[in-house]
């Protein structure tokens, strides 16, 4: 990984490697995530030497509370992710999986079957476990993987890819299948190599990920923004929404399932408000209300502005609405298509949310704070993604492969199967 | 579908339709299906007319006759694509199928459900047939669909898609789930609307499809070269190489899964080029070979160029390797990603080739011509993707849904599983 190799080399070196890589076999994959931990273990105390220059050159900086915490990888953290390592050897490869197997004809057999993407480029934020967890991620469902990290955590970054690199290396990965990017004009560079990289992964801010989404034609996975909504239905238990409200804007802020607006029936708006008024407040929420809402409670006044915005603070906009259907339309116009959730006690009118709601996750009667890789029980999280066709929604190792067409012959060719006398498909589904 | 309607206001209307196609019940979208049939088949006498303008005006501007020919659309193909369509209808609804379901904690049920993509947009070649099976095909999945066709077929194709947007509304459809766009302008703007539309798919020539790709931030299914490769080795039975070679090349020249390259093994050039130059060269086909092929028999020279070339044309290059691995180096290299096959008698060489080989199929001792959705038996095909996500090969209705995640509560909060006293997530499968 010296800095003498272009972006260009490093992603050939990844290409070659992806190929051999996605033949490898996955005792040979989980014997190298053994050794990957081992070796992270071994060296934990250069480990935390590397992270200590990082933290001191950010608070040099004067980096703000929240990102020192952040960018702080010590002892605990690595036997974290060390743990996380182990966790991802016990689940299921996810390569090789059958996923149709049809005859063709009588010795003309057809099987689709799960393979690795090829080359993922990952930008992440300044986590410096986002490093190990998505490269370890990667080699599980075998894929070679450039990374590139916020730089902040430069050196942290640098001694982990290298032991990573190494370790893989040594128990047998083809050399190259991991290569870390270090400045911005390496990010421009990879956007630009779509013969050799399949899949970008941009995590970090919505205007970082807006940008790489329409600076590259390599396709990408993860999402901008993060509006998300509860919808308080008619039917409501009013103890139940308001939890469910106070929950999804206030348990973590900062983050993309976190809700931005509150959509209220006009039939109950009377009574549920001052109750909804009363919570949030108490948890030092600013709330904006549409002109019906203010006509019940006390609250800034929100424009339409407000509808489209993602605070990731301690704001929240509130829209009186005209029950279900308008709830619906609503949320089809101003979400992200990341979570949103109805709050009811009619089943029928939280199907037709789901139904109608055109989100990676719809809910009913819980928090939108539920929607992630972890919680959702997917072992490990890529990203959480509201594109619209791959992968939706938190996205773990089945985001991360696709399939191949496998077809077994003994001669067959296409002209038997065409005019007079021809030959008849048996499209019989095998197994 | 008046001329007056932009495509941003067609785009708007198809998004709204969108939404209520992805809860249609299965019943309702067949029921549709039969009446467009139904109704298609009521007007074949003003269907063949319109097509009789086109071919009238096709013939004063001397189209080619294999184009005529596609162009063409009388009451037998209209049979054809009536029965295409009570295929469908037998066909399983993609949508709507339970994917996974885990309980998250008791009373707390995350499903994993199959769902349209949303608004589709087409461009396809000068084969009326084309604008109802893609329309039907995206019916039955949910999904609204921009169509745009050739121009040589625009009288045609008008009256397709009225008496289809007519046949649909009347069997209950929500109006404007399908559009025609009739100019270049109208791809153009199209290809702008990625607020709008969810995923494009480009079918024609390599250099449109190119175009098409670069053109727009909105997700583009299919693929653009199809240079597919057969390669020899050593362990191969000459008959049946000669055999697969002749059929892949020559079975119908003009189509992405014919091949363009035949890779030999050294160890078996000097006894099998000779008979596979008499068998080609008996069905007209021209050979270019690399300098190793030259000496043992007398064929035009191959540059460089001629891996990276799709002749879709009655030209062949030929290039000795230096066995298997050189094979799939060689591939992997100048391979579209569409179909390689590999012919031997050793089913682990075999095997190598269709894992190492990183193309949506992957054959063993038959031709590459069977690489097509009929003939995989998924009933009707979208078209042929060489992309690395979403959908790879041949693309049937499943190309043409994604899914969402439906999290059923019952209150339940994300507070309740952090912290001390936390609950645990349970992450039992259900089913």
């Amino acid at each position: 990984m010296s800095n003498k190799t272009t972006i260009r080399e490093r992603a050939t070196a990844a290409k070659a490697a992806s190929i051999r890589l996605a033949a490898i076999k996955s005792e040979a994959k989980n014997a190298a995530l053994t050794e990957i931990a081992k070796a992270l273990t071994q060296r934990r105390s250069d480990i935390v030497a590397a992270n200590q220059r990082d933290l001191a050159e950010a608070e040099r900086n004067a980096l703000a509370a929240p990102l020192l915490k952040r960018l702080k990888f010590d002892e605990a953290k690595l036997a974290d992710v060390c743990a996380g390592i182990h966790s991802l050897i016990k689940l299921d490869d996810p390569v090789g999986r059958p996923l149709a197997a049809t005859e063709l004809d009588a010795g003309l057999e057809l099987y689709k079957v799960s393979c690795p993407i090829g080359v993922i480029g990952v930008v992440f934020e300044s986590r410096p476990d986002a490093l190990v967890q998505i490269s370890t991620l990667c080699l599980k469902s075998g894929n070679a993987v450039l990374l590139k990290g916020g730089s902040e955590a430069a050196h942290t970054n640098r001694i982990l890819a290298e032991t990573i690199a190494a370790a893989g290396e040594a128990a047998g990965l083809p050399s190259g299948w991991i290569a870390l990017l270090e400045t911005r004009q390496d990010v421009a560079d990879m956007l630009e190599l779509d013969d050799h990289i399949d899949l970008i992964v941009p995590r970090g801010s919505n205007e970082f990920v807006r940008h790489i989404m329409t600076h590259t034609n390599i396709p990408v996975l993860g999402h901008a923004d993060g509006i998300c909504h509860v919808y308080i239905d008619a039917d409501a238990d009013p103890e139940m929404a308001v939890a469910i409200a106070v929950d999804s804007k206030c348990q973590y802020v900062a983050v993309c399932n976190a809700a931005e607006t509150l959509l209220v029936d006009a039939a109950i708006a009377e009574t549920i408000l001052p109750a909804l008024q009363g919570a949030l407040e108490a948890k030092g929420v600013r709330l904006r209300g549409c002109p019906q809402t203010r006509e019940t409670i006390v609250c800034e006044p929100a424009t339409d502005n407000d509808w489209a915005t993602e605070y990731l603070d301690l704001v929240l906009s509130i829209k009186v609405v005209d029950g279900l259907d308008d709830a619906i339309d609503h949320i089809n116009r101003y979400s992200s298509g990341h979570t949103d959730a109805i709050v009811t006690a009619d089943k029928d009118k939280a199907e037709r949310f789901m139904a109608l709601v055109d989100s990676a996750d719809v809910f009913w009667n819980c928090s939108t704070r539920f929607s992630d890789g972890f919680r959702y029980g997917l072992g490990a999280e890529v990203g959480i993604s509201t594109n619209k066709i791959h992968a939706r929604g938190p996205v773990g190792l089945e985001g991360l492969v696709i399939y191949k067409w496998k077809l077994y012959g003994k001669g067959q060719i296409a002209a038997d199967y065409t005019g007079e006398d021809a030959r008849k498909f048996t499209h019989k589904k095998l197994r």
